[in-house]
C-alpha cells in the first residue's frame, strides 16, 4: 500500500470513529420525512429534476420499476389481458363530458396550447402556433380510451375488452415528494369493458386481488384490501377498491386502486353494444392501476437507518460478490473464484427467473464498497478474501440483519440455499412489517380516544402519532360536513372499509348511529 | 349444420367468387400508400386517434413493439447499458442553449403553457394558471439528460455513463402516417458520455452494429449502414450514422440512427470532468435510437396483397392452431388434441424464448378465421380437422408462401422442426427483400440517368420510380444550393454514405469533382 493510500485509510478510519452510528442522517426517529429523502439519495434511486415536480429515476431505482413491471405484466397476461397504447394528449372536450371527472382533475392538468417555438427577445424562444383546441397531458386515460372502445364495440361478441397500458401520466401537484407524489409518474392503467355489471365487478375484484398478491408475495408489504368511502373514491367511479399499507411512521399509503366504473364512462364515451337479446345497452367498465409510488411504499416499509432494504424478490441484484485482496496475484485468483460462484448462482432458478448477481470488482476501498451496497439495499452481500477462498467458502451478510452479522458459509451450501435464504428474508420483512402494523392499529369506540390517537405527543415531531384506527362509521348527510371538518383538523382521512370485516353492530364514532360498517382511519401520504 | 349456417356459407362462397383476388384493396401495384393504410387496418395494428397526428397502437401492433423492446433491451444490457427515466417536459431555456438543436426541433414542439383548467363559456373548459416558464414535450432528450449528466460527472472515474431510456416523444409533424411519422411515437434513446472521443466513436459504431444486427436477425429487413451527409445529420451531431432500408416501392426508410455528438452537448449542458492528468475536460457524448417506425418498416418490407407478413422471430404468435369440426363431439376431441400440440410447441425453445402459440377456438366460420390470421400475418397456420387428428398430423401453411400452399405434416415432425421452419421463413423473407433491393439499385455516373431513374414513368402513379441510386458525390459550398434544389425538384434526398464502400476515384455527379465518396440517393419516408 502506498503512503498516500495508507494516509487515506487512516483518515477514513478516523472519520468512521467520528461518524454517526448509522449511514443515513437523520435517522427515522429524528426526522422521518427527511430520512426518506436521504435514503433515496444514498441508495441512488432518484433525484429532483429541473422540471417542476418531476424526478429523474436513476438506474437503481428504474431497475426496481422494471422488475415490478415484469412481474405484473406477466400476471396481467395470465389473467387474460393484452397491452396497447393510447395518445398522451387528450382533447379538452373529452374531459368536458364527465362532470365528476373534471372536478377531480381540472385543477392539476398540464395544458398544451401551442405547437412550435419562435425566436423571442434576447435569444429566448416563445410559444407560437396556437392550437384551435388545447390538449391536456393525460392524468389518467378513461376518456381517450373510452373513445376507442366506443368504436370497437358493436355487439356483445366484441366484449369483454381486457386492455392494459404502461404509460407516463401527469398531475400538476403543488407539493411533490419523490416516488410518492410527482407531477409526472409512471404507471400501468388497466381499462376493461364488459357486457354485464357482474362481470365488471368480478374483474374489479380480481385485479384488486392481483395487487394484494403482488404487495404480499413480491414487495413483502402487508396491505389491507378495502373499499373507499364515497368521499375518497375515484372521480367518476361507482366503487373504488384499494390496497392500503402502513408505513413505518404509522401513516397510510394507498398503494393501488381498482375501480368499478359502472356505466358512467360508457355513457359519456358512448360505449354501446347490441346484447344477445338484440337490445342496445351501455357497457360496464373498470379501471385499475399502480404506479412508481409503489417504490416509495417499498422504501418506507422496509428500510432502516443504514439505507434501503430491497425486498429480495424485486431487488435489481439479489447478491453482490465483493472480492477482497491485497495484491495482484490474489486479485486474479479471487476474481476467478468469484466468477465461478457468480455463474453457479446465475444457474439457480428463483421466482420464475434466475438469481441476479453483481460482481463488484471496482478498485475502491472494501469498506466504502460494502457501505454502498448496504445503502443500496442489496439483499445478500458475500465477501471473498484469500482465506475464504482457501476454505471454499464465503463470508455472507443479509441486509435485513444487523450490519455486523456475517457468517462463513461453504460455497456449495451458499449456492444450494440461496433461494431459501431470499425466501427467509422475504418472510422476515413481511412479518416485521405486519407486526408493526398490528402494533400500531387500534380499534376505537370513543371519539376522544380517536382524537388522542391521532394527536402528536411531541409538537416538534408532528409526524409521530398513533397509526391506524378502526372505527364504526355511519355518516348521514347532515353530519357529513362536520365529520369532514373534524377529520381535516386532525389531518386524518378515511382510508377504506376493510373487505370481509364482519363486525357486530356498533355505534358510529361520529353520529352514534348503529352500523356494522367500520372504516380504517389514518394520516396518509 | 343448420339451415341458417348453410345459407351463410353459400352466401359467403358467392361473395368470395365476386371478391377480388387479394384480401387487401387496393393492391400494392394499384396504390402503395393506400395499401399500407389498409394493411394496418386489416391486421388490426393501429388506428388514427382523435388527437391530431397521434395513433392508437392496438394489441396486435403493440405486441410487435413489446417483442422489439424485449430483444433490444436484452442486447443493450449485454452491451453494458442500464435503463433510467428522465422528465417528459423540458424547460424552454434548456433548448435555447444549443442553436442547431433549436433549428432542428423548434418548429414542431408541443408547448405546455398552463397547469389547470377553469370553467369557460357554455360548459367548456379553458386553460388557466399560466406558467412562468413554458415547457416543451421532449422531441428528444439530449438537453434534459445532459443537465443530469453535468451533475453526475465530476471525475474520469464517473465515466462512461451508459444509459438508455424507453419513452414517448412528440414532434408536431404536419403530415403524419401511422407508424412512419406520428406526432407522438414510442422509442428508445441511448445517451452515453465518455472520457475520450475515441470511446464515444466506438460506442456510436457499436450501437449502429446492434441496430443492423436487429434489422437483419430479427426483422429480416436488410439495411445499409452509412453515414449521413452534413445536410441530413441530427441537429447538433458531429456525425450521424444510419441504417437505411428499401421498402417495396423503392423508397428508403431511415430505420435507426446513432450519433457521435462530439462535445457539442457536453459544452451546452456543462458535462465536465477532471481527467486522469488533473485537467478539466468536456465529456464526449453519443445518442442513438429506434422507434415504433420500425413497425412501419417491417410492414412495408414483407407484407403482400393479402395483408401483413410478420417476420417470424418478432411475431406476437409464431403459430396459430385452427381446429375444424362439424359437431360438439368432434369439437371436444379436436380441442383436446390441439391443447396437446400447443403444449408441445410451447415446450420448444426458440431464439432465447418459447414458441408462442394461439389456439383459436372461437366459434366463427373456418374460412373467416383463416383469413383473419392471413391478414394479421401469423407465420404458421396449422389446421386440425377430424382426419388430420386421425392421422396424428396437421395441415400447415406458411404465411410467406401462397395462401393455398398447405401440406399435411405429422405432429411429431411439425413440433420437431418448428424452429427450423421459422428460420427458413426468416431467411426467405430476408433474401427476398435483399433481392428486391439489389434489383432496384443502380450505380449511376450520369446526371440525366439519375433524373430519369427518379422520374415516375406514369404520372398517375407518382410513387413508382427506380429505387436507390449510388453515385459519386463531392459538393462544394458554391454548388450546395444548386444540388439541393435539383434533389428537391426530384423529391430525392441523400440517404447515406455507405460504410466500407471502397470505391475507386470517380467524378461527382453534380460538380464533376474527383472523389472516392459515394452516396445512396433515394426518395424516402
Amino acid at each position: 500500500m502506498s503512503k498516500e493510500q495508507q494516509s487515506k485509510e487512516q483518515q477514513s478510519k478516523e472519520q468512521q470513529k467520528k461518524a454517526p452510528q448509522s449511514a443515513i442522517t437523520p435517522t427515522r426517529a429524528d426526522d422521518y420525512p427527511e430520512w426518506y429523502q436521504q435514503v433515496i439519495k444514498a441508495a441512488d434511486l432518484a433525484e429532483n429534476s429541473p422540471t417542476r415536480g418531476c424526478m429523474v429515476i436513476k438506474p437503481w431505482g428504474y431497475a426496481l420499476w422494471e422488475n415490478i413491471q415484469q412481474v405484473l405484466d406477466r400476471k396481467f397476461k395470465e389473467t387474460g389481458h393484452v397491452n396497447a397504447y393510447f395518445p398522451l394528449l387528450i382533447p379538452i372536450s373529452f374531459f368536458e363530458k364527465e362532470a365528476e371527472h373534471i372536478e377531480g382533475f381540472a385543477k392539476e392538468c398540464a395544458v398544451v396550447t401551442h405547437h412550435r417555438l419562435e425566436p423571442g427577445p434576447n435569444g429566448t424562444l416563445v410559444p407560437a402556433g396556437e392550437l384551435d383546441e388545447p390538449y391536456i397531458i393525460r392524468p389518467t386515460s378513461e376518456t381517450i380510451i373510452g373513445a376507442s372502445y366506443a368504436k370497437w364495440v358493436q355487439s356483445y361478441r366484441d366484449l369483454p375488452i381486457l386492455i392494459n397500458q404502461w404509460a407516463n401520466v401527469m398531475r400538476w401537484e403543488m407539493r411533490t415528494r419523490m416516488f410518492l407524489r410527482t407531477a409526472e409518474f409512471l404507471w400501468q392503467e388497466g381499462h376493461t369493458a364488459h357486457a354485464t355489471a357482474q362481470e365488471a365487478v368480478e374483474e374489479t375484484m380480481q385485479m384488486l386481488d392481483v395487487y394484494e398478491w403482488f404487495a404480499h408475495e413480491w414487495m413483502a408489504m402487508p396491505v389491507i384490501k378495502g373499499e373507499k368511502t364515497p368521499g375518497e373514491k375515484f372521480p367518476g367511479a361507482v366503487n373504488t377498491y384499494t390496497i392500503e399499507a402502513m408505513m413505518q411512521d404509522g401513516k397510510a399509503l394507498q398503494a393501488g386502486t381498482s375501480h368499478f366504473l359502472g356505466q358512467t364512462f360508457a355513457k359519456s364515451s358512448g360505449i354501446k353494444f347490441q346484447s344477445q337479446s338484440g337490445q342496445e345497452e351501455f357497457a360496464w367498465t373498470t379501471s385499475w392501476g399502480v404506479s412508481t409510488r409503489l417504490i416509495g411504499g417499498l422504501i418506507m416499509t422496509h428500510s432502516d437507518d443504514d439505507g434501503l432494504i430491497c425486498p429480495p424478490r424485486l431487488a435489481p441484484k439479489h447478491v453482490v460478490l465483493i472480492p477482497i485482496y491485497r495484491n495482484d496475484e490474489e486479485k486474479t485468483q479471487i476474481l476467478e473464484y468469484c466468477h465461478k460462484v457468480k455463474k453457479e448462482l446465475e444457474g439457480v432458478t428463483y421466482m420464475g427467473g434466475a438469481i441476479r448477481v453483481e460482481l463488484d470488482a471496482r478498485d475502491i476501498r472494501g469498506g466504502e464498497k460494502t457501505w454502498q451496497h448496504i445503502k443500496k439495499g442489496t439483499p445478500i452481500r458475500a465477501e471473498v478474501g484469500p482465506r475464504d477462498m482457501q476454505a471454499d467458502s464465503l463470508f455472507v451478510a443479509r441486509r435485513d440483519m444487523g450490519v455486523k452479522e456475517k457468517k462463513g458459509i461453504s460455497r456449495t451450501e451458499f449456492v444450494a440455499t440461496i433461494g431459501q435464504t431470499l425466501d427467509d428474508m422475504h418472510k422476515h420483512l413481511f412479518d416485521r412489517a405486519l407486526a408493526h402494523r398490528e402494533a400500531n392499529t387500534r380499534t376505537l369506540t370513543d371519539y376522544n380516544e380517536f382524537v388522542s390517537w391521532f394527536t402528536p405527543k411531541n409538537e416538534d415531531k408532528p409526524e409521530i402519532h398513533g397509526g391506524f384506527a378502526l372505527a364504526y362509521w355511519s355518516p348521514d348527510a347532515s353530519a357529513a360536513k362536520e365529520i369532514n371538518d373534524k377529520l381535516a383538523s386532525l389531518k386524518v382521512t378515511a382510508r377504506c372499509i376493510p373487505l370481509n370485516d364482519k363486525a357486530p353492530v356498533g355505534k358510529c364514532l361520529f353520529t352514534g348511529r348503529e352500523t356494522t360498517t367500520r372504516v380504517i382511519f389514518a394520516k396518509n401520504y
